[in-house]
């Protein structure tokens, strides 16, 4: 099996529920794990928990960006940073993959400096799953969206590559055997849109081993229609924050109900068991895993927010891609023009 | 009080639904309205419920536009649809608003040919209200986006219009003192998003007579913090439909669990009646008025699946704006640069 950097410092939790994903993995799975971060804190958390020593080492970083500091400063001036560190033990061949949970912006400059595109790619994409309500049996509750704020605006080339990145990376993760990929837009028109979208909508219905199934509007992203969603870093950035406030509000009730209301707290939990769809928006932000993709490396982020199991999950993406060829088979994708 | 021209053809529940909103209105209030569209079927509904003819005329239409129509073959072809006709009697002064339910890109298309654009603005922009949680005891549970799709991509001047004439909307219909004016972008960071973001942030900041708190993200538009929104056409458009999805989907649940679960239907009952918020999010659509703003006439769009209420609240808003002097206070808020 591969062995995933993980950058232990700069998850919203701290380095606690990082180590703790971490030493829950060692001991379920055969995969290996390198802990990048403060050494002494890092054997400290080990010391007070169960894990396997042999699936995990530990790598020294004299740094540590914080999730809240200013991204590019800490990307121009913390090279020391654990972030760092985990990114050129990747880069150097050392390690198959890299898990962090830190500040999303810093991730993804530092992933500029330190990774190498893929040949063809001109940026990368932050990709990030979301739940929405299946339309058939078996269909994967999560959608993957992509750009969701590596990018601002994009040129229809761009949105093309991301399309193909997205597209791979739902067949080879998870699973999905032709998955269904729309452009996100104004309307179902073709024309729809300004001129970079139209053209983007073009070339993705020409594109070879893409299923398009065309432009989805706003309406349409918590329905089954597509598997991947594509569209500029601003709109995803913005639509994916959205969705996740309202799956965090609709926790926050449950939990703000607690001491307040059994009604609404029954409410709640009575929703949770009568439909899937709103159980999956309730979970997903702690469900682990969102691409980076353009690089030659693999890049899992987690969500700043997780908790030891979201890391657990991040690191066993991780690994799954490294394993299962999802480089090669972007490298492949995208060549096939 | 002036007289409303309500364009009764194009809705998506039909004629019906539009002349008993304004029968219903003829009996609670003062509001003259003409009605128009086709003579026939309009007298023949009124026939079938009560009214007070004392407020209502009609005035006939040949051709009518189609919810589901090519919008701009029909804004092409389609002269003497109710709406064209509807806002002729706008421009020329023989009345003091139009309130049309039909195709809101065929109403923005037929508006640019016939009405007339406030001096300085370029383009005009579709507002709509929203539901977000209050942040203080009298906050408007709703909150103003524009625009949300009479544009696709806009300028940082057509972005300071559209936070004038938003912030000036809210002041004079919703009552809000100093509505607070935010700009949706990726981030709080004024130089965040690309130059045109950045460059209308700055904008904003200095424009005299504007409340503005800063950019807006995604995660923040159902909280309190702003009350008015700004944005180009193409982001508002999504995010505004993404946000409708989710309370439609929170009542067709309660709609469909009905016959299936009284489990439940037990738990959106108990919700509805413990969250403010979630009532809210699921009544908002049938609320009635999106004004669309950057015209010397007052234009509310009502929604495609407005039923008679809900076109009963857009003639009074429609009514209000005329009688309030919404125009004259947009004029002066653009003047004063």
């Amino acid at each position: 099996m591969p062995t995933v950097a993980v950058d232990v410092m700069g998850g919203e939790h701290g380095p606690d529920a990082v180590v703790h994903g971490v030493a829950a993995v060692s001991l379920q799975s055969d995969i290996d794990c390198l802990l990048v971060g403060d050494e002494a804190r890092i054997q400290k958390i080990l010391d007070s928990t169960a894990y396997n020593p042999e699936r995990i080492a530990i790598l020294h970083a004299a740094e540590a960006i914080d999730a809240s500091e200013e991204p590019r400063s800490a990307v121009r001036y913390k090279r020391k940073a654990s972030l760092f560190v985990a990114l050129r033990e990747v880069a150097a061949g050392r390690c198959a993959a890299v898990v962090s949970a830190g500040n999303a912006a810093a991730a993804i400059g530092a992933s500029l400096r330190e990774l190498t595109l893929l040949p063809g790619v001109r940026t990368a994409a932050m990709a990030s799953v979301y739940p929405r309500a299946a339309e058939h049996a078996g269909q994967d509750p999560l959608a993957l969206a992509l750009d969701v704020g590596a990018t601002v605006r994009c040129t229809a080339d761009e949105l093309v590559h991301f399309a193909v990145m997205g597209s791979t990376y739902a067949r080879v993760i998870s699973r999905v055997a032709e998955p269904r990929v729309a452009l996100l837009n104004m309307g179902r028109d073709p024309l729809q849109g300004d001129a970079v979208l139209s053209a983007a909508h073009r070339r993705l219905r020409d594109r070879r081993g893409l299923n398009f199934v065309g432009n989805i509007e706003g309406h349409e992203l918590t329905s089954g229609r597509a598997d991947v969603v594509v569209c500029e870093g601003l709109l995803g950035n913005i639509v994916l924050k959205l969705l996740e406030s309202v799956a965090t509000m609709a926790v926050d009730l449950t939990a703000a109900a607690a001491p307040r209301s059994w009604r609404l707290r029954a409410g709640m939990a009575i929703m949770a068991t009568g439909s899937d769809g709103l159980r999956a928006l309730a979970d997903y932000s702690s469900y682990g895993g969102a691409p980076l993709l353009g690089f030659e490396q693999v890049f899992i982020k987690a969500h700043g927010r997780s908790q030891a199991p979201a890391i657990g999950n991040a690191v066993k993406v991780a690994a799954k891609a490294a394993r299962d060829g999802l480089i090669p088979a972007l490298k492949a994708a995208l060549a096939d023009d």
